[in-house]
């Protein structure tokens, strides 16, 4: 079934302890979108300047992405993030950050896109994400995620949002901070009773946790020694895992704990280079080599 | 078959976020030995002053434990550690230790305790460690612990002892810190080529992983929500695990992943509350059970 997602397209400067790279594609859309396209058709909305180059559209599109929600502004440019990430490669800071044109991005969702039965709504303001899932016509499944700016920022927006959708990806500090609570466990259980009926929080190199209503699991991250950059690892996280039910069109238990394991090890791949570099090279087999792998590490 | 646990055996004062306990059963040897209980028989090497109790040796004997190797120092006082737990009860400070008997503890192993097949170092510096280990008639299996004060100050009689012991276990910032190396996957690589033929690495709220030369894995935590007071949740992991390879009397790497996994269990009980209060109160059902939750946790 073919997945719509709205988030950031960007240009990424990302420096870590050995090695930097400058301008480099980057956005929660895109990684988002390279990791779901693995499993099914998506169906990208995002936003960029005149100075987006051909080559990056072209890149989404041999994966099958459809790019027709990509906006662009004349005159204008795309939304620039630059990064380090500190020793452990866990911790980051933001260096610099220019919004430009996703600043004022206000999506008018094609007719088309608006009957998508799988809707993840990455990075950006609750705000916008509640004017997304306004235009859109019941789908089957949304999943939000969101981060520690608009939980600071505008709460009320966030609660009104996580309310309405069916699953909340974040990370342990951001749900930390949505909760003020120390322990994740009890935390993924606070952040569930504001809405969602599934909440996963993502613990970076530590895998991620799933929270439902009868259910509460870990899984650990695969073990890998080349990180190299762990940007939009979140997002090819919640990529493949969203891709894997679009996919199956399918969300029970047993298919989401699968999906929360194609995100694990999707995301593995993707913080073995920059940018999309790891992904470009690999193949679903590749994946699925690596899943062998991951259930016979967890099976005893 | 029988396992030998040499370590500290001591007092101890704790400081949570939500409560306080002053001079609680504690020690290494102590958390060790009761995990260890619920698998095989147990004998305890350790030393304490005339101000311990006698309700304490008789606790660890209804557990089936040996304590003849437990030394009364007249006139002498019991180790006393007194720690605060961080908001996040995983990072912790000590507030006070003193060593007293422990600081002179010179342990001479009881005849029949040399021929133990299981050994098990515990916390102590790698010079002490040693000592025991010369006073060993060949075990079959031998696993040491170690802390960041031991890589500090006595690097050269760790290295020494490395290349002496089958398995190490220590803790996530101790690896990271005996290597120099940030990543966990590689640091633990690098301490298994400092001679043991198996290492485990803690990761306190995130599970363990494990390394030898054919396997590279990590296991999750057990998803508690009752975290009272984490002191002692090494220690109950590393007799747990210990306790399972002597009960099975092999560790191959199906015993090895089932004996992490058993660690992980008791140490998720073991924290559930103060010193061994919650420990007292379950049996091996109880932590079979777990076992059967946790295998489910992680089947997909």
């Amino acid at each position: 079934m073919p997945l719509l997602v709205v988030g950031s397209v960007a240009f990424d400067d990302v420096e870590t302890p050995s090695a930097s790279r400058e301008r480099v594609l980057g956005g929660s859309a895109v990684y988002f979108s390279y990791a779901a396209s693995y499993f099914t058709t998506v169906r990208l909305v995002g936003v960029v300047g005149d100075d987006w180059p051909e080559e990056h559209t072209n890149l989404l599109q041999s994966r099958g992405i459809d790019t027709a929600g990509l906006e662009v502004i004349a005159g204008e440019k795309t939304f620039h993030w630059k990064g380090k990430y500190l020793p452990n490669m866990n911790d980051r800071e933001t260096l610099e950050l220019h919004l430009n044109v996703f600043g004022d991005f206000d999506p008018v969702l094609p007719e088309e896109y608006r009957r998508c039965p799988y809707l993840f709504l990455a990075n950006g303001s609750p705000s916008l994400q509640l004017k997304v899932l306004d235009q859109m016509t019941g789908p089957r499944l949304t999943v939000a995620d969101t981060m520690d700016l608009w939980i600071n920022v505008e709460r009320d927006a966030l609660m009104q949002l996580l309310r309405r959708i069916d699953g909340l990806v974040l990370n342990d500090a951001e749900a930390k901070l949505l909760t003020g609570d120390e322990n994740l466990v009890s935390a993924g259980r606070k952040v569930r009773e504001m809405g969602p009926r599934f909440v996963v929080i993502k613990k970076g190199e530590h895998g991620a946790m799933f929270f439902s209503e009868h259910e509460t699991y870990v899984l650990p991250a695969y073990p890998t020694e080349t990180v190299v950059d762990p940007t939009g690892a979140g997002d090819s996280f919640a990529g493949a895992m969203m891709g894997y039910l679009a996919e199956k069109n399918n969300f029970d238990p047993v298919t989401l704990k699968e999906a929360m394991a194609y995100g694990i090890l999707v995301a593995s791949f993707n913080v073995e280079d920059f940018s999309l570099d790891r992904m470009k090279k690999i193949d679903r087999a590749d994946i699925d080599q690596r899943m062998t792998a991951y259930r016979q590490m967890l099976s005893f």
